[in-house]
């Protein structure tokens, strides 16, 4: 599984100024914006310093005013993780999504997830006969498609392990709200990871919007 | 595959009355809800016959001022589709779900979807092929089971065209917009049939607001 | 203030008749459709009676498995508010909303909402000072439509205070929400009142999934 | 009114380095997110050039497959409008926005916002007229405050013409939604000027996400 940020909300000045290429540069972090439209709610501006800048945007998050959140958003590739997996993570429905298509892709070549606890279970009978299985639906799968199948129906035989690809997107807000679903404990271990990491990598990018949550799963 | 209409938004008279049980009496049906709407934001009132308010509700659609269509839900129970359906039809982030849930539900005697294509394709032997590899795959979950898998791991070898259940629930505008994405000949069968059905049923319990979409997809 | 439950989910029976006239039939309220939609889930079945309906559901809540509230609605008729209370609620954005449009309608004769602190307040000073300007700012705007100016126009001239109706529709999840913001003691007199009035009708109508909020708002 | 983009998605490479401060650097725009979110779906790659990158965008564009614009997002600051123009921003319920609260700032130097078609009409009577009721409309807001009445009360008073400023944040596609519906000659003239300067920026960096609507009201 790899789950890695590939895009970020910064803020930037724009500048009209024909000569100057893409129209903006970019000035600051995801954090400056969260800061400043916090304090134009209450009619004030921005302190200047790092340390009251977390400060201000811990109150805020502390107090329940997680709206100003919503102005910073970050994109995830997740790749590796199961078909199971990523039902699951569209279930969320105020992020967005673009996901390998199966309609489209031909999946002869794809790979599968073994879930953790099926390895070395029951003297390693249960791994092979997992293994043996999805193995053979693929190669079903491929059968099927040299028939003439096509491939959005020839997928109906790949097994919920197979392994997908996707970019995910939520702003700041709706990530703390995945995150705090998805590393709790009862959450099945593949989303898990995939949460763990996003905030393990958001914590890492705007500390004091995830510090709390850093806290509670993290470390 | 069933597709049932099970809930409706209605017209209600609120009743401020201690012997009175449920506390409102259904006076009227969803079309009269968006009726009203549609007035109140003109200043107008309910035209009373039935022929005005098709007209009225009809006028709005043309012009794009659909937001009214969504002061009335529908919610259906759809039954015995694919998992891949499945995956589809919860892409529709301004619907709601309730799934059958594969981490909670023993699946050992699910039952699975064959794509239509296959049947009778290539002298039955795809669909032979087919049938048997999803038979195995749902028996070693069984398997799995039993040697103390847990459910929510075992279902990884579970095919995509395993049958699921679930209900969903959307405004008539979301209805609208899911009915035009997917009864359109770029459409998956499966979630075509559905998209189909659900026309079919919202058609007669409230034409005014389908009336045009049943004359481009429906009859 | 008139605050009025208009619709409501309703389960019913589908009947496929062309006899029939709407299509279905009534036959059961929104926390039927609630328990149903919770027990597919977990591949359960309806348990019949009234009680088990009820700690089903609230289990459910506790749990925090409120996505299955979802499947209900209920539409509420809101009039007499300021235009300040309108766009306070306006920004709830999971809900559904119709209001009396000032672009289109003539608000020549419009009311308007005097904040309770003022009445009586500095011997009735202020309280004569806010009806005598917010008249006047009426009266102007009765004068520019005279003139001529359009309406979309003149209204800039209209105070907040300016009574107005709209339709406001929410799944019952985000009415817990609602409630649950607008109840609290930091809301404001206006929409608290509207909240308010919303719980204590919606917990006539669906007393299982509101009873934790009536205990804690209401009585 | 200022409307100014001040924050913006870019295309980041995540650095897992202790001694990298803010853990990614930026390198690439927002379009080059969302081409690669686009060739993900169908199992392809970038193609590196500025050109291919466009005319793909266009592409999926133009056949509805507008989700992929959901990974990038840009916030406004719109500064001097007023508060009728901000009811109808806020209808906009896919966006996040952060207003001036009326409830905490005191409002007892507002500017307010005079509609251009009372410029110079009827003599300019109709101007002098409406000026001198805001005014005084504000300074009873005033005298209200000195009186001890709260801010969230005497605001009651002030007129839909007083300024307000907030920030705005929309992913691209519902960018283009505000865009097609504000743009339109039926849309007011103040959210009209707000979404022709919001297109304008957009457009210079975005371009080929905008070129389509660019070339329909720009220019």
């Amino acid at each position: 599984m790899k789950v890695e940020l590939v895009a970020l909300t910064h803020f930037v000045d724009y500048e009209d100024n024909p000569l100057f290429g893409d129209g903006c540069v970019v000035v600051g972090g995801a954090e400056d914006v969260i800061e400043d439209a916090g304090r134009l709610c209450y009619g004030g501006e921005s302190a200047g310093s790092q340390e009251e800048q977390a400060r201000f945007i811990g109150a805020r998050i502390a107090q329940g005013h997680e709206s100003i959140l919503e102005h910073a958003s970050a994109t995830f590739l997740i790749d590796g993780i199961s078909r199971a997996c990523m039902a699951q993570l569209t279930r969320h429905r105020l992020s967005s999504f673009s996901v390998r298509s199966q309609r489209y892709c031909d999946e002869s070549d794809a790979d599968y997830v073994v879930p953790p606890a099926l390895i070395g279970c029951d003297d390693g009978d249960a791994e092979l006969l997992f293994r043996a299985t999805a193995s053979h639906a693929i190669d079903v799968y491929r059968q099927l498609v040299d028939r003439g199948v096509r491939k959005e129906d020839a997928r109906f035989i790949l097994p919920e392990a197979t392994a997908t690809k996707m970019m995910m997107t939520c702003n700041f807000r709706e990530w703390r709200h995945v995150i705090r679903l998805r590393c709790d404990k009862a959450a099945q271990w593949e989303i898990r990871a995939v949460a763990m990491e996003v905030l393990r990598q958001l914590h890492k990018v705007a500390p004091a919007v995830f510090a709390d949550l850093w806290g509670m799963y993290g470390g």
